[in-house]
């Protein structure tokens, strides 16, 4: 694995550019991001380049042995190109244009945009696609952020009522697929179809989920052409794109197929802060982060590459700036999110950012150096991980215990249509992810049409839309599955299968959910050691109860190889049955004290502490450890070598 | 009493239909509403009809032995219509055009539309107006619904303008009669007037109160024509409309004016979900709803039709799909609901819907059937409750205890100016209707123009606007009287009164209200058993302070037969009053368990358990009952003879 | 001290004027405000004006004595101006026009309404400029109120830019004072300059603080030509503004420098109502307020003005109608906040309003009479007072102990760039504030530019933006100083400085913030007696760590007579540090039992006591009271003569 940064020599005079670049290679950094957002002093004016600054900066990077990973400036267009054509702006589900003065204003559905973003990237690329010292590209910038994805201007409806009719053939068969005779919303043509925003109540649910997966096609599509390009121009090397943390608004499998290398932005502190997290977490893990957030984003993206290609190209080294409130990591936090996305399996860590701007909108994001250019703590950590990072080489490939199914489009399914309060289907991944790691198992996030050879365990969290060919496969899988509430309950156009849910599950395991129920907080259903909270899907079936309340609700149906989880996937519940299943699968399971994580590869066992005070590592590691100790301070971690 | 459903023929195959048809009547039912969103199907393009598959299935149902209510489709425009005259939407408060793509998507006072709904109108009424199978016509549905009553389009403005002009004569009246002077709002002319949202602080109380009015007078007018067209062309039957539950944008008492049967909608886990419950309330209450639910809006729009006649078209019968959470009723719930309207004295119990629709916004709300055709859980307690129905037959007259006042107008004063957080005239009356029916009474809810003959109590919760022929039929009345807070504390154009609240009222209680003041939760002035919360009218009179507060707070006072309730009416405190002026009205009270309610007609009292765990039936009631036992199961019921 | 009221003798009938007025004398009241929403009664047509009535009033009220205060009405232009043009109005940031219908709808940069402001303006002034009875003017009304200071019309816009030509000369320094290179936001000239609003995420913060001083500086020279009109036509009469509580949109202290007095609007329950207090305060002083609610303002306002001449001029007088809750001030709080006004030097304290007003937006806001003319409680007290406020007669000068500086831009940064959620300059200083005053010192509120000399406190609980001037003057200060987190750490444009936090200020304090951290609720560092919380600040220096906490995080560091708070202000920890350098600084601190507060004058020392229970005066005070009793009541006060 190697460690590297994220620099923007614009932003700094040139004559502090050599003596940057010397600092990196001595704190153990060999890999630098730049350009991704440089578009204005790349073309200051229409058409009139000014490369001489760039040319410069890649040359002393280059020359103090960094590998550059360049960055297209899409994500930035100047506001002299957006004067040109005011109507490339997104427009908000309110109907307000989003418009100039920070990043990412743009429409992906935008015809002109996508000519402007495909001229700059071969300029770029012609110049530089084949300089030795290029060795990567990122595509734009964290796709989607600041909600971008979904754009209701008026590009967008008319690509959509294209992208419909390639969907449909006839507007009859979307009528028919939609179910749009209910409430005469049947259109005579795909001229009539509007964007599923500003209804008077809530659009039809096919409308919204067929608007989702519009957008993410036209995110994916938008990337490729420049991967098109950086390939055509800059051959033998890698093009990459930088994902978000709890984001599902595009369809990362989809990208990933058409990237060399799929990375992501690592913000555990501001993470835990902005997203769905108890009070209690946020209490407990306010400068660490939950010990899951980082290591699920590590097996969610590993799943999303060609070939199992990732990295974190943006980590976390200080306090941000952007999240309700900005805690500074714990001393050690930096170090342990590296060696733990190494422990993923990462090919880089690099640091975001180099030095921390004294100005605009990050100005209190920090960096690995303070904008006096004095080092940072970050920086402290970087220099004591990298050589870890080296005495450990090569660690060997992951173990195989559980296979969790993920796909986005379940994800769409319930923000459309949640049905409860705050349910989805990437978070209820998530929980069952923290329930597996609970239990000490590697757990690898895949997509649906993943293989799971050589899995002992198959999850499906909450999986509303399924393949028959996913049905075949669990069908003949044979270790032990657990299909999580809501799956199979959905058509691909988002209505109610025939057969009733879990639908082409049915192959798998003999049951139909004859009614499904949501519960206000505070509503359990209590058994023993756990209880049923959130929802309840009622079955009729032959299975045998295998949790059943002290009321008579059945959280969990058992037949074979096969459970179905019946409440929400969450917290005690969700513990009992991974716990079960897994010791049916004949897993070795590991029950971790709150706040330890462990990962394991071929070579090696590394054991994290997530708590701010010291634990020791559990009895099932045996022996010393080859870094650390087996009490491990708040922060600490330890790597075992692995028989 | 008779049970019925709602159908959707054009949601389902045509060979489905006497099928359907035949089970429909197997489960006791014998009537069906139909059409009501069908306008798409009817009319596909423009003026061309397709009307053979409603001839169908009308012929089908009507051949199975059901009454068919046919509902005019209104609500929901096509797509091509709305194309023709894109202005015909309603805009939001923020100018925001609220477009087609669900329903309700029409602005009541846009001329074209109104043009277009008299022409769909016709158009049904002329095929089947005399159809024997059609005995009841239904108007539009659910008049409201998604906050649509208040449109801020062009076609209001101008509309309202209009209503100004009829309502106060010049513009100077109109300045006058709102204090226009204040702030420099006056008017030179009825064309300058805009309506009152998007100012920069809140707009004149009476300029809100007017464009309520306004507001409330266009849907009463939009329904009027269609209701002149229905009794043109289809005689003898009946026109009815579906109400929704706590929904007071319009005034139901001048609807039900030109109906001919007021039915609503009764959905009671998802009101209990929705509205302001508490969260105690909530969690206790989950499967079943709070007590007083269905029944305050049985006794509400009994109160708000012609001849006192009403129904429940929609009952829900298992899940919904619109609220934050959707739980399942507690097995029993649709029984209970069905037979505690019939206490109450609808003419109707009709379950919403059928079979559960597989497609489109509601597929997740629950029907007699399940989506694959089979019983749902609702069909078999429609099964278990038809033949209780028949047994019981007419069950005579309601008792008549205590009539409890209620204008639309008032909450629209509460709504415009709450003065304090969350009042409001409508909870008001709920909480009081609660109180009533702790104390076992029969409670009429009345318009402000109602007769009070043969009640032995006259209640108003809270009523700002009073008139003086109200005031004068209080003064004369014989029985017990409560009034409460900020009653006649208004003018009808929303301004204080000369002689101070709580004005035409002190004809019957000679007092004057000379402060009032709001709290916030938590401040609480304690009596012994009771305690004054959130609102407190200080009072000058010769009055006998029958409450008052450790601290000297007065919070009931006591003149002849007169109670002025001087806090919030809610909790203890109106507990306590109301017990006081039923013994002093001289009426035989049962103190309910928690959760139970008791309803008295000329032959029957019916004892409800709303409950989650079994309660014994009051000694109160004596014998043996006649339907149930004296131990009431949860979600149980049982009905005694009365002597 | 003078006590006054305010009247609207357009609101009623001009045969009560007299009697009014006389009343108004009678209860001790020898000012009278007048005339700034009369617009419409001064011109109801365009250039027709009616004289009449106000020449009546002016006479009617002069004859019985009174001072009358004028306002001009440009706070409430009429509907026909505002027909005339249009695009007047307001913009909200959401790019909502903020119409006619209530009141302050006007963009302070319309060039046309700036006309029109000042037309009538010599209109009123050419009448009355002269007239006996006028004493002082008033520009307008609460400018701001209503969130009004900050419009994103295209008038704003295109003042916005000449604004910026103005202060930057070129775009290039404009592009590089703000950092314009992040995120290619760099302009080619001011014209591509938009309003920050409506961006994709959050714009530069440094233009947002741009955008915020240009807003607050069309504030001042709306003001300021007015002010010139009213010198020029009534020379010898003071000009007047009323500013409002807890209002920091624009800079008091640049509107204070041309005018003779400044005043206020002080609403204690309702601003403790809508304000972030805890929701402790809000109960334990529902009926009192806060006890430095007031007090805060008054010395807030006090530095503000030329001279120190400041007042008063609307006083809540009973309950109001604009807070969420309106609860009625206890029994004795109108005299307590008319003397503590006294206390603090003010020169009038006039009750807002003389009569209820029974229609329009504020019918349920208390006055001095009730809507039927009778005496409402406030007229009680007020008649109360006014004989001792003449008995006290010259109170002296303030006792000078402890000078707050604070800055409106100060403000303005932390509502840019709040880093931790709901930080704020503003309630630091109010924390700050509290501290001082539980240690029975009297403060002044004073802006950066003004003296300290005579303090033996200078505190600066949160000043980013510190000019060198300021730190000169503090380096040569030889009293005690402490220093609030982020002081020092922006530059003008809202950068971070090249020496890093506290800047400039590091000449006082030898130190430099490396890192800074915001905590969310719940997170604390505990110390004995005192925790760290919300914020912490993270500094390489040589001082003196006065306060550790348990786990080593220090919340203050000591270096000769300078204190710097690493922490956020606020709570037990700024009471450790403001009592230890009280000490130092040799003051006589009294410790200030739970909601007692103490004034000195030269001549008396004012006890209040705002619990809602008796207290004893504290013993530090000897002797017995000129006014009042040792054990103060309720809502109770005592003045004591000092030696
Ligand atoms: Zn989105
Ligand atoms: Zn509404
Ligand atoms: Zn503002």
């Amino acid at each position: 694995m190697r460690l590297g940064t994220c620099y923007y020599p614009e932003h700094w005079p040139q004559d502090m550019w050599a003596d940057d670049a010397r600092r990196m290679v001595e704190a153990g950094l060999s890999r630098v991001r730049i350009g991704e957002f440089a578009w204005s002093r790349i073309e200051p004016e229409p058409a009139r380049f000014e490369w001489e600054w760039l040319d410069q900066a890649i040359e002393v990077l280059h020359a103090a042995g960094l590998g550059i990973i360049l960055g297209t400036p899409t994500a930035t267009p100047p506001k002299w190109l957006c004067d040109k054509m005011p109507d490339m702006f997104a427009v908000d589900a309110d109907g307000k244009v989003r418009g100039f003065g920070s990043r990412r204003h743009y429409c992906f559905s935008h015809l002109g945009y996508r000519e402007e973003a495909a001229r700059i990237t071969r300029a770029l690329a012609g110049r530089y696609g084949e300089h030795p010292a290029i060795i990567m590209w990122q595509t734009d910038n964290e796709y989607g952020c600041h909600d971008t994805v979904h754009s209701f201007s008026d590009s967008a409806r008319d690509a959509f009522r294209l992208w419909l009719a390639d969907r449909y053939g006839t507007v009859e068969a979307l009528n028919e697929a939609w179910g749009n005779v209910f409430w005469s919303m049947e259109y005579r043509s795909f001229e009539e179809i509007d964007l599923p925003n500003l209804t008077v109540t809530e659009a039809n649910p096919s409308h919204w989920l067929a608007f989702r997966r519009f957008s993410s096609d036209q995110v994916v599509s938008f990337d490729k052409a420049q991967a098109d390009i950086l390939r055509e121009l800059s051959p033998g090397r890698d093009v990459m794109h930088n994902a978000m943390g709890f984001y599902p608004d595009f369809d990362h499998h989809d990208l990933g197929k058409q990237l060399d290398v799929v990375m992501w932005d690592s913000y555990p502190l501001g993470f835990l802060e902005m997203y769905a997290f108890s009070e209690a977490d946020r209490h407990d893990y306010v400068r660490q982060g939950h010990p899951d957030i980082a290591a699920f984003h590590h097996d969610l993206y590993r799943g999303c590459g060609k070939n199992g290609r990732w990295g974190v190209i943006e980590q976390q080294p200080g306090p941000v700036n952007w999240a309700r409130n900005n805690p500074a990591p714990l001393p050690g936090m930096v170090r342990l999110w590296t060696l733990e996305a190494m422990a993923h399996g990462a090919e880089l860590v690099s640091y975001f950012r180099w030095r921390q701007a004294p100005f605009a909108q990050e100005q209190m994001h920090a960096g690995l150096l303070r904008p006096d250019g004095e080092a940072a703590p970050g920086l402290k950590e970087a220099q004591q991980v990298a050589p870890e990072v080296e005495r450990l080489g090569d660690i060997g490939a992951p173990v195989k215990d559980a296979a969790l199914v993920f796909s986005y489009p379940s994800e769409w399914v319930t923000a459309t249509q949640p049905q409860g309060e705050g349910l989805s289907a990437l978070w209820a991944a998530f929980y069952t992810y923290t329930a597996l790691r609970k239990q000490g198992l590697n757990v690898d996030i895949v997509a649906p049409s993943a293989s799971l050879d050589g899995y002992a365990m198959a999850v499906l969290p909450c999986a509303p839309i399924v393949s028959g060919e996913l049905a075949e496969r669990l069908k003949a899988f044979r270790g032990q599955i657990i299909i999580g509430p809501r799956s199979g309950s959905k058509t691909d156009d988002l209505t109610i299968p025939p057969e009733l849910a879990p639908g082409k599950l049915q192959w798998v395991f003999d049951g139909k959910v004859t009614r499904s129920e949501s519960l206000r907080a505070g509503i359990e259903h209590q058994g023993e050691g756990w209880a049923g909270r959130r929802w309840l899907d009622h079955l009729e079936t032959d299975a045998d109860a295998e949790l059943v309340a002290g009321d008579g609700t059945v959280a969990c149906w058992k037949q074979g190889n096969v459970r179905y989880c019946a409440t929400w996937p969450e917290g005690d519940v969700i513990d009992v049955i991974v716990a079960r299943a897994a010791e049916d699968a004949g897993l070795e399971t590991v029950k971790m004290p709150e706040g330890l994580r462990i990962r394991k590869s071929g070579e090696f066992a590394f054991v994290f502490n997530y708590r701010n005070e010291a634990r020791a590592v559990p009895d099932a590691l045996c022996g010393e450890p080859m870094i650390g100790e087996r009490i491990l301070p708040a922060a600490g971690l330890a790597v075992f070598a692995r028989g």
